[in-house]
């Protein structure tokens, strides 16, 4: 029996773990799991699950929920998140919890032994160098969530790292991809919600349109599998049906390829090294899908994806500067406060104005990202509707 | 230094093999060689490469080579392959020979402890069971050469084999696929040796045409893998990019892809685990191919492919006389004697003639092998033109 935290129960990626742990109950047992603010579906996973610990994002919900279930055990914000990931008997931490919040439970479970299935893309994108070596330390895996680190790592499975030529990173290019840069000037929230291929959040829907995503994933790739940025590239693959692959030095790629459908890398961060069916699977037949293309990108029609380069290679803070930006950006035209191209202009202003010359703590790193935060904002109330 | 002994040198896979092996000399060297009767081209593998043995097809060969290479050993026919396969100091026999005249010596390799690398196609489709034995028993390794082969066992590398859904074999097609089964009655040698992906030897060229080349790839795919007939699927992809898949029981596809290029396959066999840079390597991008299709095989447009699993399913001898009928009559087109039709109705014919009805020992089968080309060819004399 694997006992699991699971951060960010509520979620695209939490409900879709506790598809896969309640398809198998004999295997999988979520033991805490933590959700901000959805009560309605928060608390049909208490009764569902019924774990021994549950964080929130309040006093009052768990004032309420308290009474609601007197024998579960609350916890509320950074502390419930940390308590649930660092229960005794857990031995994986499903981080699908989303933005910085994400980063201290998981350095905590780190510290405590506890495996990580990794879907907070902060963790690696503040702090790859930091987490990555208390990892090692204490001899604890780190297993990708998302479909692309998933694929990366399914293919790497017996291959020798010195053997690795380059990773390949597969973009389905989100909801914008057939327009132009110039179109993209009156694009609305709701074309840029029409995700061609995966059904996600909002936030990362519109990651995807501006590929933010994808250079987010490329930092997070840098660190996951230790590949310099130069050997990590970056395919249009509309299809998403190829997730991603590997080169080896032989010229050989390896590519992980099925459905788009989040439970198999979900369950396979569970599982591994083992697989199982996954519960009404998704039929998946190739021939049916006839075709698959493959384009280069288009750095300047993407520019979000080039600067992830950019700021991962100058590495400190830079790539948190970068995330930062985007979340307050993104978030902004979720709301209604900023229209689409402003999205990159903020992030591309962000990191143009930060200035890194010596070498920082994670400590630092946590406090840029919020002045970084702060500062985004102030620049979308100034100039938001410009 | 892996000391290799190259059966076969003068052939397609040989010439190949002997790029491979010269690219590193530091790392390779072929100690023994055979060849049939290519008296030039083996002449200069013997000047380029100074083996200590070589084997070739007639006493009269041995006597003029013998004569202009006095410090090389010769020997001829049976007994000149098994002794270059058995050398003291060979550490890998490549079996690049083509036909059953390739399973003695690699018997004989087996027992002698000296790894496998596979293109003798006649190894496992005639003698799977007695050739896998034989090499768990003597702790041998049996690496795959033929691309569709050494892809799955790329794709197997870390997996664990009860994880294995479907093996999922890709077909280009051959030079007819886009043919009805009524246009293939005119069909010329000329048009058959037009393979639209590989440059390979006549017959295997064929052998693609008629999809006899996959039925034996499932076969010796079913042997490799120890993988049930009903889990070896074959997809038709004309590209010949993807040059074959796994299933895993997650779902999950893993896909070898690459350039069409023999020496990929033949150099991981001699490399593996490791992989090294192919020297002069083709150029290969994804996004220059652009689009990857896949259609299911249609077993009534190619009844080779379906009569594969049904012999294979039989098991005894009955891939060996689908396979020994096809060279009689693959090689009684390629000289002119019959139609192109007429291959398949022999192969149909002496498989419907064969009778199995108790187990039989390799010997026997070794024997029916000879006796079905003894039939067929008579087949083919009486009414071959009709």
């Amino acid at each position: 029996m694997k006992k699991i935290a699971l951060l960010g129960a509520t979620g695209s990626i939490g409900t879709n773990t506790v598809e896969v742990v309640t398809a198998y109950p004999e295997l999988f047992q979520i033991t805490s799991l933590t959700f901000h603010s959805n009560e309605e579906k928060g608390t049909v996973l208490i009764e569902q699950l019924n774990p021994k610990f549950v964080g929130v994002g309040s006093q009052k919900l768990k004032a309420e929920l308290s009474k609601r279930f007197p024998t579960v055990e609350f916890g509320v914000g950074e502390s419930g998140l940390i308590k649930a990931a660092t229960l005794e008997e857990v031995d994986v931490v499903l981080t699908a919890i989303s933005g910085s919040v994400g980063l201290a439970p998981t350095m905590k479970a780190i510290e405590s032994g506890k495996d990580i299935a990794l879907a907070n893309k902060e963790t690696l994108v503040m702090a790859g160098q930091w987490v990555m070596e208390a990892a090692a330390k204490n001899n604890v895996k780190v297993l990708p969530v998302d479909s692309e680190h998933s694929a990366i790592f399914q293919c790497l499975e017996g291959q020798k790292v010195e053997n690795l030529r380059e990773l390949v990173i597969t973009a389905s290019g989100g909801s914008f991809r057939d327009l132009t840069r110039d179109e993209l000037k009156t694009v609305t929230l709701e074309q840029a919600l029409q995700h061609p291929n995966w059904s996600m959040g909002k936030k990362i829907t519109i990651d995807s349109s501006t590929m933010m995503n994808k250079g987010l994933e490329v930092i997070e790739a840098h660190w996951l599998f230790g590949t310099d940025y130069d050997k990590i590239k970056v395919v249009l693959h509309k299809e998403s049906i190829v997730h991603s692959m590997i080169v080896l030095e032989d010229g050989a790629y390896l590519a992980q390829l099925g459905p788009s459908d989040m439970r198999e890398p979900i369950q396979f961060a569970l599982t591994y090294p083992d697989r199982l069916p996954i519960k009404n699977e998704k039929m998946f037949d190739l021939t049916q899908i006839a075709q698959l293309n493959f384009e280069p990108m288009d750095f300047d029609r993407f520019p979000m994806l080039a600067l992830a380069y950019v700021v991962g290679k100058k590495g400190g803070a830079y790539p948190t500067v970068y995330n930062a930006a985007n979340e307050i950006a993104a978030t902004a035209f979720i709301d209604g406060k900023i229209s689409y191209l402003k999205i990159e202009q903020f992030v591309q202003k962000a990191v143009d104005h930060y200035q890194e010359t010596t070498e920082i703590t994670l400590a630092e790193v946590i406090a840029i990202d919020k002045q970084t935060r702060t500062i985004v904002e102030r620049w979308i109330k100034e100039e938001g509707r410009l």
